[in-house]
């Protein structure tokens, strides 16, 4: 019965009590509403030890990141977060690991008035799903299949860094100071719910970028019947992607590194000066990259109008 | 990219296309409509290798038991059940695993009208997560703390069989044609929706039984504030049960053993004549089994009114 104890120590009253909640942790089933008018966005991902995080990882971090990576699902459908669960599968019940865990998943929880509504916790290897739930008006959400030849894709914030994190500390020719701002970009991604939720009326297509541009706007190409064009000089980099950039003359890492956790958008041309007014008001900035075209595949110009050759193994299988 | 295959070839279309799903798998969320005036009921609930099934545990089972421990925490909210989504964590990609996965998981699916309609599978220890969602009529689920004193407490099914097929063959002094039964019990098991539906509106309280009857019921009294007395010869027990408890006249079995996933519902005397009529039609039958009492703890009374001293370790977390 310790299963039931741990639940009610750490994630009881995780995240604001929402209104909506009609009955929250501890029974058979949470039971919510979804408001009039409303459609429900439901995502679910998983996060396992040895895959998508090293043994020994800051568990606050792991707390703020499994949520995270949801709530950028919800982003991408410019959907507005209520509610998650958590499936968690520990190897032992650490109190110290499951209060971090707990504080990082909550602080997150707090600051996008999101409720933890249920949850399942067993012992085994550790692995984290979270499932997230969020509303979107009906008919407005952000699909992958929306976009259309001509439309304009934009990005936001910075691409690569969460891959400069991973590469290690002694890999990086970047300025020491900017380590501990891509640690925080790799371990701490910040779904971007503002944005996605001010785009939902003007884009045609979004998806978050977990798996790399290449890959993701991929997933925009297919659904939607077309290809695009990508200016990399546009490409949005930190200091610390520039200094990579600079150094090693590697366009990959801004084109297939996952784990940013930024939206790619596709945006009617037409609709342009009013998504540039409202980009201004984003704090991780907005930039437009390229263009949706309805040749199959991604091409990639470099300033001089040359196209570079298949940037990475992603790039394959997405491109034709 | 292996992942979006596998994700295509085994998990497009399982279960029916329902009208309330604007958008199933394939993008950052599912899109997904409530009824008006009904409430969502949410549930997850893990599976893992070693802890829940033994390596090598058949996939069409494990597909079926997956959502079938789901779908029992929606039976016992009274909730009808409409969508699924699944995390699945791999060691690898087996196609002969994953067909058969997916085939159990499929067939209960259908049977109850459940779409899957979004999910996550990532590579690691096997492990399972499935969430599902369903639907009750607002004000009308069957909650733990609805529970009043002299409430009678029913069960659907039968006791123990479960915990019997844990035993292993060679343990149970029951009839070897049972056996089948028995495993059955144990790896595909049924959830009592119709007769959660069916309870809704009369039922104070309701639970699962996933963890053993003391445990539960104890959850019942708990959350309600009170305690319970059973009549140990009324408990419902299959050929297979009452053969063990003839030669063992070990009672933990029907008390105390999990698995079963039958319904533990309380009953206002008042609706025990409709009830019953109503249970008239369950194939699996309800059987009345004690009355909730104000006073804490949960009394095991033999047929001779002598009660039964702490019945199993189970049995001592929940009953002072």
């Amino acid at each position: 019965m310790k299963e039931f104890e741990l639940i009610h120590r750490f994630f009881d009253g995780v995240g604001p009590w929402r209104d909506d909640v009609r009955l929250g942790v501890g029974d058979d089933c949470a039971l919510l509403r979804v408001p009039a008018g409303k459609e429900l966005a439901v995502t679910i991902d998983t996060l396992v030890e040895g895959v998508h995080f090293h043994q020994g990882a800051d568990p606050e971090s792991l707390g703020h990141k499994a949520l995270a990576v949801n709530l950028s699902d919800l982003a991408a459908m410019g959907a507005e977060p209520a509610w998650a669960t958590l499936a968690l599968t520990l190897p032992g019940a650490d109190p110290h690991w499951l209060a971090a865990f707990s504080r990082g998943f909550s602080r997150l929880a707090a600051a996008y008035h999101v409720q933890l509504v249920g949850g399942d916790t067993t012992r085994g290897p550790l692995t984290i799903s979270v499932q997230a739930h969020g509303f979107v008006t009906a008919g407005r959400a952000l699909r992958r299949d929306g976009a259309r030849p001509g439309d304009l894709v934009y990005v936001t914030g910075t691409l690569g860094d969460a891959g400069l994190a991973l590469r290690g500390i002694e890999d990086i020719p970047a300025p020491a100071g900017c380590l501990p701002y891509l640690q925080s970009r790799l371990q701490r991604p910040s779904p971007r719910l503002g944005e996605g939720r001010a785009l939902a009326g003007l884009a045609g297509a979004a998806i978050d970028i977990s798996d790399g541009l290449i890959s993701d706007l991929g997933h925009i190409c297919e659904a939607s019947g077309l290809g695009a064009r990508l200016e990399l000089e546009r490409l949005p980099r930190s200091p610390a992607g520039q200094a990579w950039l600079d150094e090693t003359g590697d366009w990959s890492l801004l084109l297939s590194s996952g784990d940013d956790y930024e939206l790619c958008v596709t945006v009617p041309p037409g609709r342009q000066p009013e998504v540039e007014r409202l980009a201004a008001g984003f704090e991780c900035g907005l930039t437009r990259i390229g263009v949706m075209e309805p040749r199959p595949g991604i091409r990639c110009l470099r300033a001089d109008g040359t196209e570079l050759e298949k940037p990475s193994r992603g790039y394959e299988h997405f491109s034709s």
